[in-house]
């Protein structure tokens, strides 16, 4: 049976990493899956929250936002709403989690980066999409306070990547676009790291509970897939040099 | 190495789920988990949120919160600051979908249960002793709702039961209370159906990344685990009746 | 003419004040006037408000919140509605001005002491059961805090204890049910110190004006009633101990 | 000892209830107790709060505020804080309870009456000098709805008047001004009925607790002082006509 | 034609500027402008917002808002609503700016003055009342702050007055009250200085576009009537001292 | 004297309006004045705001937003802040306005059209270029709307464009860049209409008032400026088909 995208079960969609998209972002990376958008920028403060003032350590954050219309019908803007939604703390909690499990907060200094992940587009998997493309912008944020001299140490210990991967029709599959994400039976988010440790699993049976077997298949998916990324993730940085 | 509750890897805590602790509430569970308890009420409502009005169907969602002084130290009140955190908001959905997953929402008719999972102490695992409690509300007030003929079949088609799992000085262990899963090296929330399915998992790397072998392993014992509590929550339920 | 309580207008419901019955709370009490349950924690914070810091004073606060399904029907959550309702705020301001006219801020030295009073079950009079309640887990709060050497003088100068009165088909009745309560003619709640000063008076008239006879009647029920509470008080800070 | 004010324990402030000041209200009462200003405004609306939809019935209801400059320092704006704060919800109720305990519902109709109530200038006592400035704006909008026919018998079945009356240096004193109010032992408000009824009491032991005797001897002033206020209510309806 | 208020063109309403009229404002003027009135009030604070802390410079702010039912029909009020509107934030950004165009800020030292303007009653050009008062309050709370040598220099370097100005069939006119500004064709606010320098224009075309010389025809009235504001500003402050 | 950005006085930025951007919207637009790029969607909805309902008219509205990076420094997001602020209400009012004055909202018949105008990358100039660009974005989205039959004739009645202008030592300045913008003396925002009609002024004496004459200056640039954009949007709206 063949997917919505026409794509076989490990295929990922057209994908690009464009980093130095922003006019005065210290990081940033324009990440294109497909139709899926997602602007991702570095801000480096320097100050840190007060729970790690004169600790000498630094913090990454991340925040995540939609366009109203990234989406196929209007979402209501949550600054207009007066909250974000769960989802969207969720998410964003996610991509804090992923960018710090492979940073040293010691070699950071007392330097705060904020991520900013906006989506501009969207048609599946935004969330990974954000993680692999924040990467990006971190580290280049980073390599630039190394070459300013403001550190004298690369935080990133190690490279992030995510990617969305699914049960369809009983069948696993990589990278679902919105139409194959909507009619999945399961839902799952991988972060991996370089050496394909396992960073953050979410994976939700929507349809109905999922066996260990699809697990593994879906796992076996993510680790081909982040190979990929991880190649592209390093090309964008070295060519915004 | 021992744990610092000197339970052995597999071994829960003293659980008690003890149904029909609440006067008013169509269906109640206080699920004691060691020293973590968690109140679990179910209420029915006649109507359904707007997007399934007139579609014959029903609904299940879940709000979760703490008391204030449940946690070690005092955490400020959620109603108080004005809102709910990401934490809270993302521990709510996860209980609605779990409880969802294993609802027939067309036998459950127009009617929409909210399980309010409120937890008075904490020590580790809330979310998923939430879950587990908030199954036995949800099912009693199922049968109620049955021997009251408002409808006509049993919505439940399954258990779900939730169990916190992880890894502590590089072994597996089941069930973390507070001292376990704050030094714990990943920490991972399993939710499964009776037939041991996979429902939900997410699992994360909090001090590195973690492998599939560690993952099998907090598996394995998450499904051992999930099987004892399946066995009390069908034992509350007949004994509430 | 019976009350529905069947109790004569004088008799109390079975009331508990169990203390101790939290793991992490400095002070803690359990108080119980029939199925109305009220927890109360004291917490206790070395830093004061901005408005007393560097005075020597301390200050002693409270908070109140009912769990949603508490109530007869659900009660939406505050936290997820955004804000603390009007009833709320002015329960917890009572709660706070009463203990502190028993409290000598300048003996509790530069601590502050929040009081959680957390609804369980309501069957009315939640207000009074949390003055009374609360007043127990300060009182323990306070005999901590002298064990340890942190302040060198008992700060609590008296008990309080509140009942609800109210008058019920033409007839002055003490510690009135849900079910008494929203018949009443006339509402009100009285704060007394254990000396029978008068700490709080709060008296309406629902569906009529009242006399000052009434009010009397009221005041003598309040009067005996809150005697027994402060043996039940007393009884329950010695056997924390 | 001599009040602060120079006046007599019983002597009221200098008082004028001025009907007619707004332009476009249906009802209103400038109430100047002393320096203390309370514009009140009556709005008559043709719908009702939906608990009281096809019911045939009516709502009365209050809302209060301060301008920030009303106040000896500068006030933060409620507005601007994005809540109104717990001594404004209260006072809001309290005036609301008031004025519908004299209020006959179905006389009423579905209508719903707001009343105003926004302090101009305070010093002291603008809780009572709403309530009594509200009544005079409730009863001429009320006056208006018959003249219009829009109702066929008037609504308001009673007067209310309220007073503050409080115990400073041993003495019970009525109608108190800020720097009365600031320094006495003992707080009270009460509203009355015209047959001297008792609608509400509320009495605070600032400093200590007080005693039935003073307890009676400010019920004493406000009986007297809610008899001067009466006169001047229906003074100022009958002028407006 | 004769417009709606049977005024010439460039004939204002009767406007008084009456200052002290605040017992506890350190500045304060009510500006009439025929029905609509809007008091004004200055409050000084010896702390300026961080941004300006230990620069040596004061600063200047303005809050803006409506009694409920200063509107024709009542408008809710803000504070309960929980946020301040967009006309109202825009407003009150346009009265501060107006204002520091003419404060030097270093003469003004490290205070800061909060400009309060509220609309008691509302009948068309509110926010050119507001500034023309608040202007009067301000420079009397400079002086006051220079007579308590506070300050050394006064910090006022010029006036500031506001007129409405509009397009009524087809013909210029100014100073329009809520009859004529609803069925303006154009609706502009000018803020000039006393010199009839430009400080601020906001014009807008509510049905169709305008003509520059119908702007320049506003710009003429709006000359000519706030060389008339300019007189009574004058006046007011003299009047005070 | 030489404008920071080397350009003539009359002289614009590098300016494209690129039409369909956006996979989801019925209209688009990005506009890129020089570093300032917003994107601008149409959004239609089938149903009005409750205030138009069964009038058979539509509506016109807007929202605004930055990015957090777009700025120079980083700028806290709305949603997280959980309020709007006042710049950006006052920014979206504007463009909602501008759009709804050359509407037709009769032949729009009851569909509601949102225009979302999102700061990618800000460098002065973000609301002109954003009315520009919405024009763009909404003349397709009504195009879309007569080619599926659902309204039959054109709602767009006339073009509006916005240009922003300023006074920049001494000399009249049009679209002006950050640089400029935040060193001008005067800034003003106008929008006109494709027959050079005046639809919006906001001019603004940042540092001193300014003249008529310096007004008309501007005027003759926004005049002479929006002359060259209404032709790029025609040509992007006609490339968009």
């Amino acid at each position: 049976m063949q997917r919505p995208s026409a794509r076989t079960a490990d295929q990922l969609r057209d994908i690009t990493l464009e980093a130095g998209v922003s006019l005065h972002a210290e990081g940033s990376c324009l990440a294109r899956f497909g139709n899926t958008h997602v602007l991702c920028t570095a801000s480096v403060e320097d100050r840190v929250p007060s729970f790690l003032r004169n600790t000498g350590k630094g913090w990454v954050t991340a925040e995540y936002g939609m366009l109203p219309r990234s989406t196929h019908s209007r979402t209501d803007r949550e600054a207009a709403r007066g909250k974000q939604g769960g989802r969207t703390l969720e998410i964003q909690r996610l991509i804090g989690r992923a960018l710090r499990s492979v940073t040293d907060l010691t070699a950071l200094g007392e330097h705060q980066i904020k991520l900013d992940c906006d989506v501009i587009q969207a048609d599946g998997g935004t969330r990974t999409a954000a993680i692999t493309g924040a990467w990006v912008a971190l580290r280049i944020a980073c390599e630039k306070l190394l070459l300013s001299g403001a550190i004298s140490r690369q935080p990133m210990s190690d490279q992030v990547a995510a990617l969305s991967c699914g049960v369809w029709q009983g069948m696993a599959v990589a990278d679902l676009d919105y139409a194959e994400d909507s009619t999945a039976e399961v839902d799952a988010n991988f972060v991996l790291s370089a050496d394909r440790g396992l960073v953050e699993i979410q994976a939700t049976g929507e349809d109905r509970p999922f066996t260990r077997t699809e697990l593994n298949q879906m796992l076996d998916l993510a680790d081909a897939g982040c190979g990929q990324l991880f190649e592209m993730q390093m090309k964008a940085v070295r060519g915004s040099f």
